[in-house]
């Protein structure tokens, strides 16, 4: 239809003063509206390849993951083979986060397909690759909080998200909770499909029109393709999160739960996190006794969503459980069921720059560490020989934002000191940690003199970091000094977007 | 702490080729974080005068609220009567529409509070005095979805959003259904929380930490301040959404109802929307009737939703309700009720730029119309007097993306036609509108052949608009041409932002 359809006509000074565009016709914005078949499936695409081609993908261009699968992700090799497949050359890989399955990666590198990584962690044969210098641009390792807050700022730009879901409609309304391979809460995968330019839902049910609860909104999809599976369940908890029997781990989370409880943060609505470490996660069991001889309840359990936490949601001494990713399949299936158990976006989680943080009313967080030094710098990325085997995750973004951060850990592993004089790396700095519990004994940082006193009341075994760094000494000898190359295989990011610390490659 | 809690120093080489900037402190993006009590209640506000100023609105900032609450909206007065005593002037006011309760923006306008005006619709006193000239720039009319394509593409910048809710927790989690004064789905504020520099919540009540489900994030949210009220539930609905007893509107709805059924989209699954006039209402409740005999379930409701929609969906002809905007308290209450009852962003409703809106999934749609002319051009802004007294609504973003688009309207209004010429004013243009239901006959749009044969097959008093049109003006005469003054009063906006039509001072 012509101008025309004008009543009365726009004037040229008009048009010029309040930067105007007169109507041409209806459609002019949406030409798909034209044909009535293709308006509702227009985003279904026969195949990843065909998605990757009719959206564009470039070389050079970054590309998205969600790691909620943990060790039993699917999509990210699916999705690799495939752009390798097509030639695609120089990519960014920014994945929330990467695991020991992600070892084909080693190939995409070496081929040129991948030349550069964000991510929260590493493990494995890609970990050892990287840190033996595999990259020419070193990885840059970020915290869940702090991902966000580099993709707001820019610093990462999303050109094409792919996200691996059970189940989706044609319109690309998805959640995690509900079909086969469920993965629970999809609170990374949100801020992707948020901000990246383009979204590919990978989807192993397409479900009937709309999918609801949508965890994904169909309008920041612009393609659904049908695949065979994106993940295994069975995987996603793996040895990060199981419950500890080591006599060992059981006497730290005992210890643990004694700090809680006498810290001054242990009232009626407190809130709290667990790390997914072994005894982390014990302390939830000895907590329970506690809140039920108290009678106290919290107002929310936060982050990674375990198996144990559900339990205590369920029998009612937590009140709301804030999921940005279900650690294992129990969580998974209890965001579907239970009304409180609520999934938030890392961007709700534990951005810095997010106008509202839920770490920001946390109360209590539990943490677990491959090193802390005598100024309490936590470094969970590294081990004691210099290699990458962590993840930064939600580590320091808790621990800066939580009334009481407490670090849980054994004064030495096997003849590895874990309390040290200077980390081998930093990923969380030592003014924001405020215990540290160990076998042996506990130590509280200096300025948190207030929580220092109230645990000697309690007759804690209280003690000076120095004091448990020497004990630790004692029992393992003064470890040898690593030796490093110069060259840098990784920046560690602070949540800020700061570089906190480099790991250097090591030396063979 | 200072950069010596890095390990291994940055070299200025690889801060300089990577933009990397070295870690200072653990707070220095969230000072906030070092006081207990400030990062949980940092939000509250002790007054609106004091959100508004510690927010820094400033001269010639836009604003913008909801008008989920309809004619029973208590929020917009009451902001700009804080704003008009802080003596701020020259502002956009950018309300997803207004009714004929703020007359009391005709003093802000007078007092240079307000220079300018988004709306998608304005009514009563407001209306008439905008009509003769109130304002020196144009008001901009737009459409639902056109609004959010405004927003996006930064013709609207939204500086400060107010959003009015019944109920908020104190870092700004809010919903619109429970609470004291409900208004149902947020649809149109969630994009203004998202899109807004700054936003204020304003709640009746203050309820406990975390309010769920949360239509509005904390994450989006600035402040918080508890107000008395912030609209009457009871006059959401007001007369445009009165389910009719007049024996012509029923004759009309009965027409409809037989459309729809043999328009070839009266299927198994199909989808439909209503508008808030009395016939377009009406006819859901025939349809019902035929749902019933034809065992036809409808996958989905859209719109605004009313009360009949929900007895439908509760009764399992409706499977899901998509809901941008309640119309009747008894949508409201069914919003926190019904699982199957679904807020959606007016992004998702119907921007013509998002990446999936519902419209385009939808079969029929009926609307309304203060005029129709023989091109099927609709008028819903200006009465046959030339004066403002309307909303363009979704009316032009259905009418463009449904399979069948109908106007249902009395041939004849008293002394006036409905079906003319050349209506006064376009808002929607003839091109997307389908079929013309009347109580004296039904036309079809020439470009839609196929539906004109299946419904004079059905046996329809099908006829031509042209005649139409001469039997109206057999009935009223042949109305007077209008005469206007040369300026312009308003500019009315197609859903891509486009100028369809100039509305023009009335001659008094």
């Amino acid at each position: 239809m012509s101008v025309s359809t004008l009543n009365n006509p726009l004037t040229a000074e008009e048009m010029e003063r309040y930067s105007l565009t007169p109507y041409t016709e209806a459609l002019k914005l949406t030409p798909h509206l034209a044909n009535e078949s293709d308006k509702k499936s227009r985003k279904m695409k026969a195949s990843l390849a065909e998605a990757i081609k009719d959206l564009g993908l470039k070389d050079g261009m970054t590309i998205s993951f969600h790691h909620a699968f943990r060790g039993g992700d699917k999509t990210i090799n699916m999705v690799m083979d495939v752009i390798a497949e097509l030639g695609l050359k120089n990519l960014t890989l920014a994945s929330s986060s990467l695991t020991s399955v992600h070892a084909p990666l080693v190939k995409h590198i070496k081929n040129g397909v991948v030349s550069k990584i964000y991510t929260s962690g590493i493990r494995g044969e890609l970990a050892d690759e990287i840190s033996r210098g595999l990259l020419e641009e070193p990885v840059h390792i970020h915290s869940h909080g702090g991902r966000v807050h580099l993709v707001q700022s820019g610093e990462i730009h999303i050109d094409m998200a792919f996200i691996g879901v059970p189940c989706c409609d044609e319109f690309g309304n998805a959640n995690g909770f509900k079909g086969k391979s469920i993965c629970g809460s999809l609170g990374y995968a949100k801020v992707d499909s948020e901000y990246a330019d383009k979204v590919v839902m990978l989807t192993e049910s397409l479900v009937e029109y709309p999918a609801y609860p949508a965890s994904i909104h169909q309008d920041n999809v612009d393609a659904v393709v049908q695949v065979e599976e994106v993940g295994d369940p069975s995987k996603i908890g793996g040895d990060a999160t199981r419950m500890t029997k080591n006599p060992r781990e059981l006497l730290i989370a005992k210890y643990c739960a004694d700090v809680i409880e006498n810290s001054g943060y242990f009232n009626n609505g407190f809130s709290m996190q667990t790390g997914s470490g072994g005894a982390s996660l014990a302390v939830t069991r000895f907590l329970k006794e506690k809140m039920i001889r108290q009678d106290i309840r919290a107002s929310f359990a936060l982050g990674g969503i375990t198996a144990t936490m559900v339990d205590l949601h369920e029998e009612g001494l937590i009140e709301n459980l804030l999921d940005v990713q279900c650690f294992d399949s129990v969580a998974a299936e209890s965001l579907s069921r239970n009304p409180h158990h609520i999934e938030i976006s890392a961007n709700e989680y534990a951005n810095p720059s997010s106008k509202g943080a839920v770490v920001d009313r946390l109360d209590v967080v539990i943490l677990s560490a491959l090193e802390i030094d005598t100024q309490f710098n936590v470094n969970v990325i590294t081990g004691s020989d210099g290699v990458i085997r962590g993840a930064s995750g939600g580590h320091s973004d808790t621990a800066a934002a939580a009334n009481l951060a407490v670090i849980v850990c054994p004064l030495v592993r096997g003849r590895i000191p874990t309390v040290v004089e200077k980390v081998t790396n930093v990923v969380t700095p030592g003014s924001t940690i405020d215990v540290l519990v160990t076998d042996q004994g506990i130590a509280v940082n200096p300025n948190r003199p207030e929580v220092k006193e109230r645990l000697i009341a309690a007759g804690l075994p209280v003690m000076e970091v120095a004091e448990l760094q020497q004990r630790a000494e004692l029992l393992t000898g003064k470890p040898e000094p690593l030796e490093f190359e110069e060259r840098t295989v990784a920046f560690v990011h602070y949540r800020d977007g700061s570089i906190i610390d480099v790991i250097k490659q090591v030396k063979e």
